[in-house]
């Protein structure tokens, strides 16, 4: 079978269900965003695989963040109510509450917050920080999406834990390889 | 000569020819995300290079695709029917055929497809994963231009099999490498 | 103190002042794009640390721009004639003259323009490629914001110049690592 359908081709694509839509709905643009921040967690994992001590907890713990992005990719790809619905997992509060739980496990191995840090430090951090900043565009995708039609607001919760929880593996991981981070010098007193 | 030229400053900026127009326009939103997609690719060019085992016709395939894309660049750039069209080389189904025989080649050393695999795997195959996603970003913003003003649908076709294309690439990269991928455990058989 | 306050949780944020706003609002976009681009800058530094030759002067020149991007940051997170207004510097025309500075000691390392280059080469070049078209999209966002409400021009002006700082950062890098650039060879003549 050929990968390439071309049924794309017009502009339109299939939802999740039947329902065909512009691919710039921000339904598709929401996953799609989703689909690029899988891929950047997915350049963290790359990084940290081929660094000089690479982190076996950390790759696990991207591994699973990598699975629950399809989760919500499949989530966000099923409109609420259709006739495909019963054949996915929506995205739950204890999802997010996972997410929590893992949070306060990596904070215990970064420093503490106390003020903005470059990103950056080893390559798997710095793509970490990436992965971040991309999370937070599908956020406000996610919103973006929500402010026209219906669609499960436990995604965008979410990600907003998400991105908190991929800040915080990116200090632990400079911590771990004796990176001292820098706090940002502010314009007044450099 | 200065590379700055200050002319942009204002927020306009020109087009090939001689029409101004603000940089939140779709056409100047299209190319730049396509120059962001050729960015990308450079930096799987970049991982591939240094890998311990370069694949040298990989690399050769993906100058083919840089230059390619300032092809697109420059089409999108230029508005149909303006002064300069005829000074450049507009993409046209030839082109898309081109990237379905590479398609086709890449689907012999990758393994086939059975469902969504994790992005990721070597730096370069990670990096090419991330270029899938901005390619379909860049797809997205061609068909936001197409949706306002008249554009060249065949760039929009290219960027929708390219994607696919770089999918295959980073499979058979991570297959040459010996590395197993693993497909998305769905959240409810995690 | 935990880092994540769930008080974004319902699609709105705090700006930096008493206002509220959704995430999705353009000045939301603007620093939330600024924030990726520095943490591209970081990854740019991070391959350019681990490299067989380390450039210490662009390391620093890096770290320089990593804070001046927080400033930027805050510059579009403060409201013009709200009440933290006095707590922050905001960008101004000799932040942009010290990049022009800059611009023309990189160039003087590099490469004539001549063309179109294949954005890549070593990974902390090709990476700086990436910054750069990331710097381009954070100027789009803001000049958005320019058009809904009043903003500080000189932001924008910042990253129209910084982006052509990165463009020759990358090849001067590539200089410096003795790695030949490819022009764009036009369709017409491949
Ligand atoms: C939404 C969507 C996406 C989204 C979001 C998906 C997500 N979950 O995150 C994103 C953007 C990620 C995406 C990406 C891609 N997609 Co897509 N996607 C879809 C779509 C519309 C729905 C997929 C989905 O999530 N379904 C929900 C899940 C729960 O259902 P399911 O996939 O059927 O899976 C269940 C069962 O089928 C079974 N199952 C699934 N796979 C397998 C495999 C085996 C061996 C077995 C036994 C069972 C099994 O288990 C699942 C749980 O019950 C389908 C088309 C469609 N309508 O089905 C295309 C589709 C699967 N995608 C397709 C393609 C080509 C791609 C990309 C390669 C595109 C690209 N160039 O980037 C990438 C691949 C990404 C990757 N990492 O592998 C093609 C595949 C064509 C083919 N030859 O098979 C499809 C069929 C669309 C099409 N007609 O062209 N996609
Ligand atoms: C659209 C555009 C872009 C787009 C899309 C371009 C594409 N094709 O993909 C993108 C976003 C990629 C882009 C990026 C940049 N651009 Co630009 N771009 C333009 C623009 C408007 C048109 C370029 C184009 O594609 N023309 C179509 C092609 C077919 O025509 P052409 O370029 O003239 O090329 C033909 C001939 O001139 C000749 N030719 C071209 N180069 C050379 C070189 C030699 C030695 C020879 C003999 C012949 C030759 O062969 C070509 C085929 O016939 C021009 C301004 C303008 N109006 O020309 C600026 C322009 C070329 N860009 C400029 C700049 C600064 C950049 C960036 C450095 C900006 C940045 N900071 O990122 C990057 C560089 C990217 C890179 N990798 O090298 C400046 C260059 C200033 C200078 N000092 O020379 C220009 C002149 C705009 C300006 N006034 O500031 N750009
Ligand atoms: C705008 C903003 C952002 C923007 C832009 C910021 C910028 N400047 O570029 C961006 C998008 C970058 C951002 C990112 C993040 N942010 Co933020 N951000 C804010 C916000 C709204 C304003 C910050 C700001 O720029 N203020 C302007 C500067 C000049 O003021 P200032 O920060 O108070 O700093 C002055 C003094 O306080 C002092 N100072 C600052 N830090 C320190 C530290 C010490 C030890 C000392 C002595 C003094 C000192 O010096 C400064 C100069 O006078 C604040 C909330 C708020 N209203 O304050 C949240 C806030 C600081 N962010 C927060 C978080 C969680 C983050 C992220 C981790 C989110 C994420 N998951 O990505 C990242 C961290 C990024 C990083 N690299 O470290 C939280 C911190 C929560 C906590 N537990 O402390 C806050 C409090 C919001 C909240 N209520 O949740 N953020
Ligand atoms: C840390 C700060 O980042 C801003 N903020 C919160 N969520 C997002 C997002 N998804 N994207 C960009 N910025 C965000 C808020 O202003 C918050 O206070
Ligand atoms: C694999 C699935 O990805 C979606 N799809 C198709 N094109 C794009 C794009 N440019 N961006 C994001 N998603 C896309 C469709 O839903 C398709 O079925
Ligand atoms: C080099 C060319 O890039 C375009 N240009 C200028 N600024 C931007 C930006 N922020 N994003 C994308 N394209 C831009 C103009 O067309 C310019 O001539
Ligand atoms: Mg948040
Ligand atoms: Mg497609
Ligand atoms: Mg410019």
């Amino acid at each position: 079978m050929k990968l390439y359908t071309k049924t794309g081709d017009g502009g339109t694509t299939g939802l999740y269900g039947a329902d065909r839509v512009s691919k710039t709905h921000p339904r598709v643009e929401a996953y799609g965003t989703v689909d690029e921040l899988n891929s950047a967690v997915g350049l963290a994992r790359a990084h940290n695989t081929r660094s000089h001590k690479p982190d076996a907890t950390l790759d696990q713990d991207l591994e699973y963040l990598q699975n629950a992005l399809f989760d919500l990719g499949a989530d966000l790809a099923t409109r609420p109510g259709t006739t495909y619905e019963k054949k996915i997992s929506r995205i739950d509060a204890q999802d997010a509450a996972f997410l929590e739980a893992m949070i306060d496990r990596y904070q215990e191995a970064a420093p503490p917050f106390t003020g903005f840090v470059h990103p950056g430090g080893t390559p798997a951090a710095a793509a970490l920080h990436l992965a971040r900043t991309v999370a937070r565009r599908a956020e406000r995708e996610v919103i973006r999406l929500l402010e026209v039609e219906e669609a499960n607001r436990e995604v965008q919760i979410y990600l907003n834990r998400l991105s908190d929880l991929l800040f915080v593996m990116a200090r632990a991981a400079n911590q771990a390889a004796g990176i001292e981070e820098h706090a940002w010098l502010v314009k007044g007193r450099r």
